[in-house]
């Protein structure tokens, strides 16, 4: 009888923890929304359906490019440490690691959509698309090799150097930044972002409601993005959840702080974004850090994010929703802060020196090799929309629709946009 | 001690299984919320209003309806194979079944509400209730008895001759398009849709960014429609949720395809559309087929939905939402590739031929009585607004709110509507 | 080997408990936007960053004072029963106890949020956060540790008297909604919200749609927080999700009745705050009614959210969202409801008894300590924002961002916003 026991336990062990795949990844599904709705309402109304349309597309190319390659080069059989070699889309994922592709599908797509926010209203939708298939397949995937991989036998290079990001700080959010820094090079800032000395100019989001829509969803997702990271069930999701949940409060904090001390507006928007910076900071170590350790984290990354942004604009880079200063800030910092914060290894210079490896290497990686490739797309297909597309807004010149027809056009007669 | 382990491991099953039917229900139940924005951002901002609230009170409505009448008529003591006769609302539901219940009584809320976006912008609010009640209650559930009844014994007549519709692409889809269609023909399109020599003319969605949320929402209760179908927590949850994702991925790609052979405008409105019938295709077989053939039935479908939404507007029928090339021909397809892909049994002529009579029955039984049914209602409260009602938008007339008060009156005194 | 298998399963329910605890927190989390959403929409465009501000902003801020003080004094070791004592946050929380924080940390939020919606579009900011802080970290705990403390030994003196409230209709919502009455005396009514003869004049909500976002949201997210309240993973979720879904749906209806009966017209608004009331009603006693008495449950809370909202109306008392209609008068009823209909103790006296001591303790604690705070907070900083501040909109005169730049100059420059 008890082995029948053993053998009923573990089918429902198995069960739980496929059921806990499917509920996270369904979080991190939602975090989609999340950036699509930050994204376009801190854009002007005129590239209200461009920004949409280029998330969810980037979610829906995605799927099929991670599926066909990017999980195999990320989880295949890894001999080497530096890339899968198995288990790539139309054979050879056996149906047990359905679940856990399910799961990393959903991560593929958070740090692809990442560049979305950063370069929008000016970037052409097909050069965009493109883009964004390849750092699905393989540009976040070949560093996941080398921090995550495998699940089919060998061990990334990275990982095995002691290189720890649970959920993905760097994996996910730091290469996705990168890539948001490497096409912000290659596409400039836009149309009347900065005036002719150089001066930044304000162009407003069209729509706060929906950049909080956006940051609600994110943090909700988060759940999903961190607990889930487990990839089991266990007693560890609670302090995961909690860590997750003060470090994105903390980053909110953190930010409104840092502005007061710079004497500037304690605006809704930087507040937002610090709590993602914040969410970002605690995702490489939430799993062994200290609720307050996780709280410090996250304040430090939320603080950050606004000086960064400062530093970005001064160097006339019109990150739109500011991306950079988020995932790529927040997630060195939260590598960093995994390293220095352990519980169990509190404040070891060696773990740090391997965290910092693991960020300078995500910057050389996922900076280069975006750099790279929107070098090569730009060649081919402008990644640049005409100044007269920029002008007259992407949904018009691109989409064929608008996103408020009843409310839009008196708007845009009557000249009510930041100056383009 | 190990029968008292096995109690417990019982016990553990049972909790594990209503934890899932719970977090599923609750997933589904946000679909309302999807269907309600989808529709809510397609039609006109003088409608609003009455979108809303037509969603919010069929699936209060239906909650009631379906406790009381529904849940008995579908998955009842079913001796006949035809229609259970047990378990209606004011008694006889065991507690045991609570959880079943929950989650049943939203895919009955969904079915209806189908219904709604079809017949949007020119439907009188309390025949639209009459008709989402009877639904809910009646036409959905004898279907339902037949397809997939029952829990307390006895087997539904299609279930037996071996009709498979996993999740609902026929039972919760096609019987909802269906009823549209049937309302569609009673109340007949919008003032102003089609022009006198029939040609059709654009009426554009007032909010487009509601409608992408409407889509997003859609898409994560879809995870919960699907992979809590299993009705118990289990392994296959990955390959369902897998498939599910795909299909929907597969959907968009589908419909942007077909837009482009077609040269045709590839819209915002029909990818997301395209999308929604890649995961009804998929509803019926995910449970069965291999992840690729999941992408096959999803990109079908998708390519599907723009095809028939020509069809359907060159027949001069004015679908709001696309809600029959949407769930109907999403659902029949879906419905026949589950017999086509099976993996355990492909391209088995004999199971296509099961699952085409069940697309039939459907067909009769859906449409047919949704007919009858709007046709009786009509007679007693006229289904269709009056023009002036209609003219002046229904949240004027028929709510006494606005749904945007500080921006609308403009609009509408200025004439910026789509004639009418 | 059924020693290691007790072990084995034991290590599985631990697991699936605290899974459970983290998805309902998750759920409970979600209303946080929510309550943002629905209240954003009821108030005019000009004040929307102000209430977006508020509510993401007393999470985070409450999220640090209910682990530095709050979950302490709420669950630490209560000798007396009237006050926690150990597990402050800086110190002393186990981590096994670190899901229920985190879950228990959710609540609170949602408490202090209620009052937000009450007192929206003429408070100060500053005050408004300082007031939440407390509300969190003090008064909802204290009543907390005597209606539910603790889980570290020690049992509060209502809970010891027999008074039940499974989820928290007194606990979270009443106290909420006390301190937001008392929050309405200090701050008084908005600007021309009632004529020189005191007749009341309607201010319309600016976004309805984002009102029924937000009460679907809620809606959803009150599934995790009742049926999270097992606090494990069990098969009452079935019926308690049933009964929070049956009580909501009841809600919608029972105020739509009571406004047919009153001849008023069915309004959306008041409708979703039917329904929210309802599912305040059955949050007391999901856990032990009979489905039909969760329905009656939640149709009467409906209805007496009608009423309540006439009857604060007539006292000149200006609630913009309804909070003390739907959550007091909801909460208390719920509360008695949970006295009277439990089914294995139908309508006893004595347990109504002290259930109505607990609604009145509720009161006394709630609504006084609420109003010593806010008359003290005033005193400081005064919790009325300007009449100047008040008339261009809080979000120019506290905030620097407007919620939608592109649309709103006119709408104020025209003077369309009702009289102020």
């Amino acid at each position: 009888m008890s082995t029948s026991l053993a053998t009923d336990l573990h089918s429902l062990r198995a069960a739980i923890d496929m059921l806990w795949l499917v509920v996270a990844g369904a979080l991190v599904f939602f975090m989609q929304a999340g950036f699509a709705f930050l994204e376009a309402g801190m854009a002007r109304s005129k590239n209200t359906v461009n920004v949409i349309m280029k998330n969810y597309c980037d979610m829906c190319f995605g799927a099929v490019a991670y599926w066909m390659l990017g999980y195999g080069l990320m989880f295949g059989l890894n001999e080497t440490g530096w890339l899968g070699t198995t288990a790539f889309g139309l054979h050879a994922v056996p149906e047990s690691q359905y679940g856990m592709l399910f799961f990393q599908m959903m991560f593929a797509a958070t740090s692809a959509t990442i560049v979305s926010g950063a370069i929008a209203e000016r970037t052409r939708f097909s050069a965009y698309i493109i883009g964004s298939v390849i750092i699905t397949g393989l540009i976040y995937p070949v560093f996941g090799a080398w921090a995550w991989g495998s699940v089919y036998g060998g061990e990334g290079w990275l990982k095995k150097l002691g290189f720890v990001d649970f959920a993905g700080s760097t994996v996910v959010h730091s290469i996705g930044g990168w890539a948001a820094l490497a096409a912000l090079m290659v596409v400039g800032p836009r149309l009347g972002r900065f005036g002719p000395d150089g001066q930044p100019r304000q162009i407003l989001g069209h729509n706060l409601t929906l950049v909080a829509l956006g940051s609600f969803i994110l943090w909700i997702g988060w759940f999903g993005f961190n607990a889930g990271s487990t990839l089991a069930a266990n007693v560890s999701l609670g302090k995961i959840a909690l860590n997750t949940h003060l470090g994105g409060a903390a980053g909110a904090l953190g930010a409104m702080a840092m502005l007061t001390v710079l004497r500037q507006k304690v605006l809704l928007t930087a507040t937002l974004n610090g709590s993602i910076a914040g969410l970002v900071g605690v995702t490489a170590g939430c799993h062994v850090m200290e609720p307050a350790y996780a709280l410090l984290t996250g304040a430090v990354a939320g603080g950050l994010s606004v000086l960064a942004a400062k530093v970005l604009e001064s160097r006339r880079i019109d990150d739109v929703v500011g991306a950079v200063s988020v995932h790529v800030v927040g997630g060195v910092w939260g590598t960093l802060a995994a390293g220095l914060f352990d519980a169990s290894d509190m404040f070891n210079p060696a773990r740090v020196g391997v965290q910092a490896l693991g960020c300078i290497v995500a910057c050389i990686w996922g900076f280069g090799a975006s750099l790279l490739m929107y070098w090569l797309i730009d060649m081919v297909v402008p990644l640049r929309a005409s100044t007269l597309d920029e002008q007259r807004g992407l949904d018009f010149t691109e989409h064929y629709e608008q996103g408020y027809p009843e409310f839009q056009h008196d708007a845009i007669h009557r000249g009510k946009h930041a100056p383009v």
